[in-house]
Formats: structure tokens, C-alpha cells, sequence
């Protein structure tokens, strides 16, 4: 049987200021991206969003990032690798420390938005994320691009390829970027399709209308858009309908 | 043989900007403080601190504090008990992380400036740190002043009591505050000795000449004044002549 | 003619997140309190707001904060006053610049959250706060509660009332503490109709069904929840049908 | 005769942290560039250096900075150009407020350290902070190195050149990349020979031997390392038995 994980970020509220619909994201998704406190999420936002991944089964995963809550970790920043592994490993262990208390525990890492961007490319921030891994838990997988530079340093760490349902593909499997016109599927039947095909096949239609082959364990969904929690939601029923299982990948 | 322990804080610096010559406290001290991140401190300066402590075998204690990094932790802030909980275990759980990265782990829990003093009188946020370290790993022990508030509602954690050497006491065995004159014993002489006869005789002489019994199985000196890591080796050398053993209270 | 103005927080949101309806509410209102960055706002977002306001003719307000993001400004801070002062002064001087390069200026100053409710009662960061607006440009008016302790050390400044239409008043004509019951007018129509009768009689009923006497030259309403902008539009009708004119106090 | 301006970074300790002898360099410099509280600077360390810099007579500049405390901004950031452009703009504003509350006013802006590089040689962030002077007082220099970016894109700005002593340069004019060995002129005695030079002859040795013709009214000194404020005296003492008059450029 045909095995997919459908993951999201979660926790991306601070202080007063929410962003998305956590509850209702955590009842369609399988894996929860949560933020760490450096773009997004405060302590009491990552115990409650603990408390109800585990409540529902959900797995944790450490959204790491930029220190830039003016930013929301989307600008990329030229930060030292030392200090970088650094701030990973302290993000992380703080949220592996809430999902504890709550009975959960981090079961993977994502680095998020411009963080996310730039170890697809850069060795040495790569190899930066990718020590804090090692030297916290080495058995934690990184969830990242195929074809990200995380492959080529990540030594000895499991490293789980995602795709986006919701995002146009080059003919060499990368995303167009979103500076692109048509980086973005706007429409919400194709989405779904997409995904379904993405999971069943392991493909997804480029650009250029060429069929590109896509190994991805995990599907990434957008939460913080208006109709998010319905793509969402329609994504997993048509998932279930072509027989596909829901399950995380950890 | 009488045991005692010394401890300090450390780590207290950010970024760029330095406090205290950590090294130098570590090699007299017996437990340290480590600032994680919220008044003082960053992930970098904690990692490099927690090696260092490892490498020195001195025990690593979470120096916990109000979100305050402009006003290092010194000025009391309302925060609602969930939220205080969470920020506690969130920086409890990040710097045991580092610990842990490092060889070594968090043995023990100490609040930080003004939430130090807000638990020793407050029940309410004293009940909100304990639940915080009661969460995360209630073996923990908290180190606070004897007579503190967190001892009545610590309830199933263990409370270690602390004394100050350069700190004139009250009859009732409570610090003078500093807003009064002479709160702070300044004889550098007069603190080796009050040091000496805290850890050998349990006592110290009050402001009004009464002699004061304390129980404290830890001492804490300061290292962040001028001249403060000479004094801190003149009471280790003074412990050391009179017989008093320097052993972590954990 | 009765004249009445009507304010509102404005500008409250931060990087990503967003806050209430600014652009809705500035077509209702007649004085914007702007966030300042201190508890909410950031550059951009002041920017914004001030060229609507200009565009609009709404008078801008300086609402300074405590610096506190995590907690909205809604918790208390001991600050000490000369850091009080500089921290107002540098919010104030930094909204009144971009209000200026918009074409506009800050025209008042509002203390915001948990620092509005401080120096209401206490003297010494109520005089910290008038300091910072005598040293900057003392003919800005603060706007404050009737009765603040603002009143007694404002030597030399303009203190201008405001009153709440949504909150319950003691018979003292005090706000009743939002802790106790029925803080909070919820009947929509009641609020509506006390907004009149606070403008056109310049009383209010208490919560023991005394008519209190209320000398206030603004009315506040809120904006950050829901149906609060339909509530101000309500407010707003009812009070030019009862022939009351709409001005800016400034 | 022939006339020359000495400035330094000043105010860039935060809170409890401080870096570098404020009150012994403004006795030897003629501008200062105050940290404005994004990469460094307090409400009220920005008081009091703009206090003390008014008492002497000392020219005070904006010190600009992307807002990053945690890396000194010294990371570039990939921010925005509308934000940037709103962020330079509250800096400056927070300043010219607190330096005329001291009796002072804001007389030039200079970009701090990776906002410094990154506009020298990137016209859109240097067009953002050109933009946000535009916007503020158009009279405003803007304070570069030669050839910068920032000289590109001023339009109907004043932009002053600077160098620096203590730097060696390429034979094109620019700075030697501080990743490069000998980056940093060490000899104290020929850092003031060369400072000499620059201001009578308008030139420097370049790392080649070849003379470059600079055209700089103003010479940076660093205020942060040890032995800095005697280098800046030296300087200052040498300039003056060269026959050059130490004057504010503004």
C-alpha cells in the first residue's frame, strides 16, 4: 500500500498575534512543522500546539530558523556557521524539552523559510543545520528538497525528501521560483490532483509539460491562507479515495 | 567533613558584548549559573560555557529569568503563571539540550534577578517555576533563599537553600535589601570570613550584631564587578583552610 | 455645538501578524493612537498608518509602551524612570518623524496597555512619561483617564480626558477592574447609547445605577475584535444623529 | 588651511552591556555616529551620548543599522527595500528627537557595519536608505566610503567620503577585505602617519605600494579594541601639529 505524510507549519503565532487555524490543520495533517520561537511561536503557542499534536498522534518536528521575528525568518542572513548550529540546537531542544513535557517528543527537523531556502544551496549553512542535528540526536531525519545541499552534508543523518502540491515544478524536479509568474497552482482541484498523483506515482507535470519523477515521502500543505484548512482537507480525502495511507514519516 | 558548594553566574554576556570572564569563575567555582538566553546569554556563549563547565566537571544549573534582555532580567513583570511556566521550561529545556550536546547536562534550576526575588515572596509565580521544573524533570533540584516562597509550594521537587557572603542579613535571616545602606558587605576580608563561618558554622552575624543561623548548602559570589574573581578565590582558598570540602550540591 | 472626538489603537500589528481593521476603523475615528514598536508596530506598519490617517485627516497620537512584545505591553514593568523617559521619548520622536516625512505630525500622546493603567496611580512613571513629553515638545496633550495620577505631574502640559463607552464605571467614576464581572458592556445598543449620552450630557450610569459625571473630551473605542468596527460605525451615527460634532481634541 | 573631520562609532553598549570609553573618544573625535538601538543603543544610553556629545560640540550622526542586536548588525539581511527605507526612517527620527531634547540635533547619517558593505556596492538597499534621508531632512549628508553605491543613487542628497586609517587599501581606492591577511594596519605609528597623509595629501600607500589619491573629508577611528582611544588621540594630536584644523564636516 502506497504511504504518504502530509505536513504543515504550525505554531506561527506570537504573543497576541495568531497566524492560521492550528486545531483544524492538526486534524488533517500528519506531521506539524512547529516554530521554534525565532520567526514565529512563543512557549506558551509551542506547548499548547504540543499538547494537541500528541492529543491527535501528530508528529513533532522542529521548525528551525532565522532569529528574525520582524522578518518571519524570510530574509536570508549571513549568519556565522558556528553560531548557526548554535541557534539550531538551542530551537530545538527547547521544543523537544515542551513536546516532552506534553508527552511527545521531536521526531524531525525543518528549517523554515529563508533558512530552508538557503541550506537547499549553501553548503556550509547546510552543514551548519545539519551539525546541530548531529550532535543533539542524530536519529532525528531532516526534511528538506530532493536535490537540497542537505543530501551532500547531512554524513551520517537521515535526510527525507518533501514535495508542494502547491507549487510549479522546473523539468530538473525544482520549484519555480516564487519570483516566477505561475510558481504558485492557484486552482484548488489541481492542487489535489497534483497531490494524489505526486503520492501514487511519485510524478508531477513540469512548466513545460514534461513528467518529472518526484521521491518525496512527505507533502507539504500551506496553512496560513485563506481556504488553506480546505485544500487541506480535500488533499487528504482525495488521498484516502485513491487508497493512498496517511502516516508520518518518522 | 563539612561540603559546601559555590556558585555563580555565568554566560551573562550577548552577542557582541561581554560580562564577567567566565573562565576564570570556573576555575573556582563549583556550580554555574548558565544565563539562557532571555536576560543574558545566547546559544553560542551557552555551548562554549557548557563545555567549558563540563571539561571543569563544575555542575551546569539553568539561570531561568523574565524575557528581559534590555533590562537584564532586573525589573519585575506581571506575566500570567501559564505563560511564565512555559517561558521557564522553554529555556530550562534549551540550555539542557546544549548541555547535553556538550557531555554534560542541567543538574539544578535558579532564577534569575528580579524573578529570583519575585518567587521568594510571590506564590503564584513561584508555583508557575516550580511547575515548569516539575514538568520538564522533577529531580531537579531549585536553588533559592532559604525561607523563599518556593519551598511551600515546591511540593514533590527538591529546594536547596543558598547564602550570599557579601550580603549584610537581617535578625530573621533575610537579606537586607539594597536599596538600604550597607546591604553589601564590601571588606573583601569581611566576606572570606562571613564565608568561612557560613559553611563551617551554619551562622552569620545580622545587621544588629545578632548571630543568625543559616542553613545553606551552597554559597553564591559574584563575578561580575571588578575584582570579583580575586574574591571569589580568596573564599575557595579560606573554604579550603578551614577544611570545608567544595563539592557541587547536586 | 457638542463636540466630542473619538480614538482608537491603530497600527497594532507586527512584521507578518496583523490586528484589527486600521484602515476600516480610520474612516470612523478622529484620533489614531499609533503603535509605536515598543508593544506592537513596526516601521512599515507606522508608516502606513500615518499616510492613511494624513490622507484622512485623522490626528495621530504617540501610543508608547512599555518594551514588551511578548506580552502585547499588557503586563507591568518596573522600569525605572530615567529609562522610562528615554524609552517614551525615543517611541514618540521616532512616530513623529515618519508622521512628518507623511506629511502629518503626532499631534498627542497616549500611554498604551499595562503602562496607561500604571500611571494612572503611580506618580513616579507618570512624571517619567510627562518628562519624556515635556523634554520633546511640551505642547502635546496626553490623553488619560479623568482622575490619573498623570494629572498631578503634568506641570506645564495639556491632560485631556477620555472615557470608554464598552467599560463599566464605579459611582466614583472610576473603570470597573476588568477581573470583576460586568467590566464589559456587551449589549451593543447600551454602548452605542451611553457614547451619546457621554458626549451630548457628559454623565454616565454607574454599576449601582448612580448617574456619575464623566468631563471627557474623547471617547475610546476598541478595534481589535469582532464587530468592533461595526460597533464604531454605530457609535459614530448615533452621535452626529444626536447632533454632536466629530473633532479631533487637538 | 587645510580642514579635517575625526569620527567614531559611539553608543553601542545595550542595557547592561557596554562597549568602548563614549566620554574619552567624544574628547577626540568631531562627529559621532550613535547607535539608534537596532544593531546596538539604548533609549538611554542614546540620551546621554547625545548629551555629552552636545556639551563638547561634537557633530552627532545617525548611526543606521539593520535590526539585528543578536549579530551587532554585522550580518547582511536581506530586507526589503520599503522596509528598509521605513526602518532608517525611525532610527533617524528616535535619534533627532532624543539629540534635540538634549539640545542637539541629528547633522548626518552613516550605515553601520553589514548595512555599511552591503549599500556600497547594492543600489537597491543603498536607494532604501538614500530614500528614507530624502524623506526625513533632504539637507541630511549621508557619510560612504568613496565610490560607493550610495553616491549612485543620492539624488539631491549630500554624500561626504570617508576614510580610514587604520585600513589597507587596493590600488582602485577601495578597502582590502577584512578576510584578507594584513586587512588591518596594525603599527600604531604608521596608522598615524597614514592618517596624516590622508588629510594634508589626500592620499594613502596602497597594499601594492602604489600612492591612491583619496578624497575623504572625514577620517574614521574605531573606539572598540583596546589601545583605540590613545590611537585616536595620537591621531588627533598628529593632525594638529600637521597644521589641520579638526572640524565637524556638517
Amino acid at each position: 500500500m502506497t504511504v504518504i505524510d502530509v505536513n504543515a507549519d504550525l505554531g506561527e503565532g506570537f504573543g497576541i498575534w495568531e497566524l492560521g487555524d492550528d486545531l483544524a490543520l492538526l486534524d488533517v495533517i500528519t506531521s506539524a512543522n512547529v516554530a521554534c520561537g525565532f520567526h514565529a511561536g512563543d512557549p506558551l503557542i509551542m506547548r499548547r500546539v504540543c499538547a494537541a499534536a500528541v492529543e491527535r498522534g501528530v508528529a513533532i518536528g522542529a521548525q528551525v530558523s532565522y532569529r528574525d521575528l520582524a522578518g518571519f525568518g524570510r530574509r536570508e542572513i549571513d549568519v556565522a556557521a558556528p553560531e548557526l548550529t548554535a541557534e539550531v540546537l538551542y530551537q530545538l531542544a527547547a521544543l523537544d524539552g515542551i513536546a516532552r513535557a506534553e508527552g511527545g517528543r521531536v521526531a524531525y527537523v525543518k528549517p523554515h523559510g529563508a533558512l530552508y531556502n538557503r541550506v537547499s544551496r549553501d553548503p556550509v549553512q547546510a552543514s551548519a543545520v545539519a551539525e546541530a542535528v548531529r550532535v543533539y540526536d542524530s536519529s532525528l531525519p531532516l526534511l528538506t528538497l530532493p536535490g537540497s545541499a542537505v543530501h551532500d552534508v547531512a554524513d551520517g543523518l537521515t535526510v527525507v525528501a518533501e514535495c508542494f502540491a502547491d507549487r510549479a515544478y522546473t523539468p530538473a524536479g525544482g520549484l519555480v521560483s516564487r519570483r516566477e509568474p505561475g510558481s504558485v497552482v492557484d486552482d484548488q482541484e489541481a492542487v489535489v490532483q497534483r497531490a494524489v498523483r505526486m503520492a501514487v506515482d511519485g510524478t508531477v507535470v513540469a512548466v513545460d509539460g514534461s513528467e518529472v519523477t518526484l521521491k518525496a515521502r512527505s507533502i507539504c500543505v500551506h496553512g496560513d491562507t485563506p481556504g488553506a484548512v480546505a485544500l487541506a482537507r480535500s488533499v487528504r480525502s482525495a488521498l484516502s479515495d485513491a487508497g493512498v495511507a496517511l502516516e508520518p514519516f518518522t
